[in-house]
């Protein structure tokens, strides 16, 4: 019998069905960090084998999830705290080669408040591509630099073309050496919104984001590492009904498409997607001078 | 015992409570026409007692409601024919004088998708007050001419003031002969969503509309007639539960302050407050020529 | 010795350079047709010659421009009125060939008014691609339709990359029979601003638009015919001391990148992108229908 | 013979119309401090009597002026640096009261790029009249606390209100101890954009700001102080021509309503409008626990 399965797009919650039994999960390795002080906890899921990717769901590759509760409330200087530990976690992804070519796609749409998060993102990096490609890289005022560029696809309904498309068009013909995508994600719990942040080495896969994306934005379909970073900004209708029924037989068919967020999402999303920048400022920014 | 209530601010779910029962509800008249060949459905519920008020949980008055399964759908020609209905209705409420100087306040939160329907509705009306009052009303081509002045106050959390100091300062300072109040509403079911419109005479009560107001913008509280404007865009988190599972013992507090809305909720928006801004232009000229 | 050039997009203001001469320049055929009662001209050159092409200063091909004062001005009739006569327009550079695949690409920099006006064109849009290639043609109601596409690339300052390198790759990916660029101008007059529609089947040149991309988008380049439409909304700072002066010793140096726009720039964008996307989508339907 | 005037929003500006006369001009105080390291120069004009006030056609009132001409480049250290002398500038105009009760209005039209510096600044304030008021000033975490509330009352052609009706209406509503206006200004020289911010215990004059305001903001209109805060984002367009030819009498009549102002101005306004909410944030605070 198949067992209904409420969406999510965290490895942690993908985990967490597995809670309390007594053995493990082959094939899947969890460790913990907790920095008490500052209340940020970093979990790392491994999935290294094809038996731990069905278990969990999720592809072959390592999640980094950050939690820390007061991701969302405005205190610049926490947020530059968690900017850092983001940073490192970025460039523990991204491995140690330097003069990269990086193009960073914010996925969504920017027109529904939950889902602007990667358009935002991308709207506050700094962008170097084109005045290292124009003036060299002592333009930088370092030695060593990534040439970043930015793109915001849009969504199916606004643009007629799967996001994979526009990204697969646009990788083609600028040839960056990595992708990152940023997303704003579904979970499964409300308990989670605006306080993760996930990070993994496997890209996007078909169906997660809160858009949904169809097709993989991938290392196999893109022929360069992609990273995606996420953080749930809504949860589907359908699951705070499992959640509080726990069973899925009063699940009226009126709500597909529909999604539970925040009232206050627009405070949220500005205060992410600057943390999200910042990080990804710092990272590029570490990389080329380490 | 105190029976639970989940919130709805349309008078024509309030009633539905009462389907069913035997005897009607005393001191509420309610009256339907049906227009089949364009699917609209025009309901009006006119409470006249305390009593009836009481019932319904609605102070007395009048409200019209407007359903349309097509109205959120990009169909130009339908929407035109909506915005005619719908200038009717809002001619009815506003009785016959003429000339008036009219203030149109959009409620709500424009960086918030679902909550941006009265500020965008603001965005799009014909504003005249400044014109007819610097050239004099030949400025309009027509005789007889309503001056229009808009204003988006903003919420709370952005303000720091109450929405309803805001617009008692400047119907104060102003001085306007009557007020309308574009806002988004919450109903109780998401088969309400971007179909329904409410118009009525009570204006806005504490607790109203998508971001839940807390002072009332009433007749009593201004000093002049107040005609409110809503469009269900949200049903609160807790009431999907309700629905789902028949009672509230299972309401996990941290959906306080949640709510569902539809993942397209950005074209209905850019729809609906188009065709409202496009009724109100007409009702305010229709009366001016009639 | 090199003639001074103030830059301008408009093939009309580049003839008018040569107006009051006797003799008419080389390979370019001049037409114009008045509608008085609407106070619509329309202009069209055909450049037919490499030598008329050098003395035009714009590459061979035709450039239809339309010409109406009221065009910036909130009438809906009115506008209507020009959406058609500028679907005409479009349908006679789009040749007869139906059941084609159409990208459209705003041009230009959303976050600043004047050059928005791409962006907000294409938002407006009637998008089909994806819904033809879910569920056939038949979804559109009509036998022949085309599949609309539509994308808003950015500026180089936001991506890091040139608008040429995007398109190229969305271009190569999606494989589209057209491409329809949208762009503000600059002219060289304040009096065009805003009342002065051109449209093109040379494509985009190096240079041009308020931005000054500074590679091409042509049937050369992308292997696709390519349509330009742009209006002028801004002037060059220079270009209007020139225009006082006579000469350009006086050219400060600290204008370059200045631009000279109107106050109510906003509405003018509003009203303009509006016409625009509403005279796409009659001629990909008409099209679609004849 | 009455001079002709480029109209200047800058008392620095109109100060230098002295310059190089031998005589000072009676009844105005200048001083200068110059931050070599920096290169941030803080200029205090006092005007101190009514033959001062007509000389520089400025009322009287003390006027300070922040020069830094990497302002508007994004550098988050110097831009924190610049915010901090900004803050002093502030408290030094606030005077030495605490617990106020604070109003902020960002005056302008949001959907101008270069008139947006107002409502930008003000969407980025920590607002906190309404916690407060509701939760007691031990909310805050400080003894001593200004409660901070915000407006953007959008444009006369947005509201058919003139601006100071809305203001005024707020004001005799919530009763403010202290408003603060924040302001796009018009230049008169294109050397000062975006590099100069100045702020005035004056408020703001009929005519002024880049929508040229037709009513005051003044301690006298209003019963409260009035501190603006400006920064010139706008040239008018007649100015440069004035400024390349030394006459008026190639003026023509279609710039009137025309401003110049650079290409990248959206960047600008983003970093300058963190730069002033910054200021303000700490001013507010800094107060609170001196």
């Amino acid at each position: 019998m198949e067992r209904f399965r409420i969406r999510t797009d965290l490895a942690l919650e993908a985990r967490e069905s597995f809670e309390g039994s007594e053995t493990e999960v082959h094939g899947v390795e969890v460790e913990e960090e907790y920095d008490e002080k500052r209340d940020i906890r970093l979990t790392r899921v491994r999935i290294l084998t094809e038996r731990g990717a069905k278990e969990m769901g999720k592809p072959i590759g390592t999640y980094l999830t950050l939690e820390a509760p007061g991701m969302a409330t405005p205190d610049e200087d926490y947020h530059r705290e968690i900017s850092e530990v983001l940073a490192k976690c970025l460039r523990e992804l991204m491995g140690a080669e330097k003069e990269r070519s990086i193009l960073v796609a914010g996925l969504g749409n920017r027109d529904v408040t939950p889902d602007a998060l990667g358009p935002e993102a991308v709207s506050n990096l700094l962008i170097t591509r084109h005045l290292i490609r124009e003036y060299g890289k002592q333009v930088m005022g370092t030695e060593s630099v990534n040439q970043v560029s930015g793109i915001v696809p849009g969504v199916m309904a606004q643009t007629g073309m799967e996001t994979s498309e526009i990204i697969q068009g646009i990788v083609a013909q600028t040839e960056p050496d990595l992708l990152i995508v940023v997303d704003a994600l579904a979970a499964r719990s409300t308990r989670r919104l605006s306080r993760t942040i996930q990070l993994t080495d496997t890209g996007i896969q078909p169906g997660s984001g809160v858009g949904n994306h169809r097709s993989s934005l991938t290392r196999e379909s893109l022929g360069i590492p992609v990273i995606a970073i996420g953080v749930p900004t809504v949860v589907e209708a359908a699951a705070i009904i499992y959640d509080a029924s726990g069973n899925c037989e009063q699940m009226p068919p009126h709500l597909n498409g529909m999604f539970v967020t925040p009232k206050n999402i627009d405070e949220t999303i500005k205060q992410l997607s600057f943390t999200l920048s910042e990080a990804m400022n710092m990272a590029f920014q570490m990389e080329a001078r380490s």
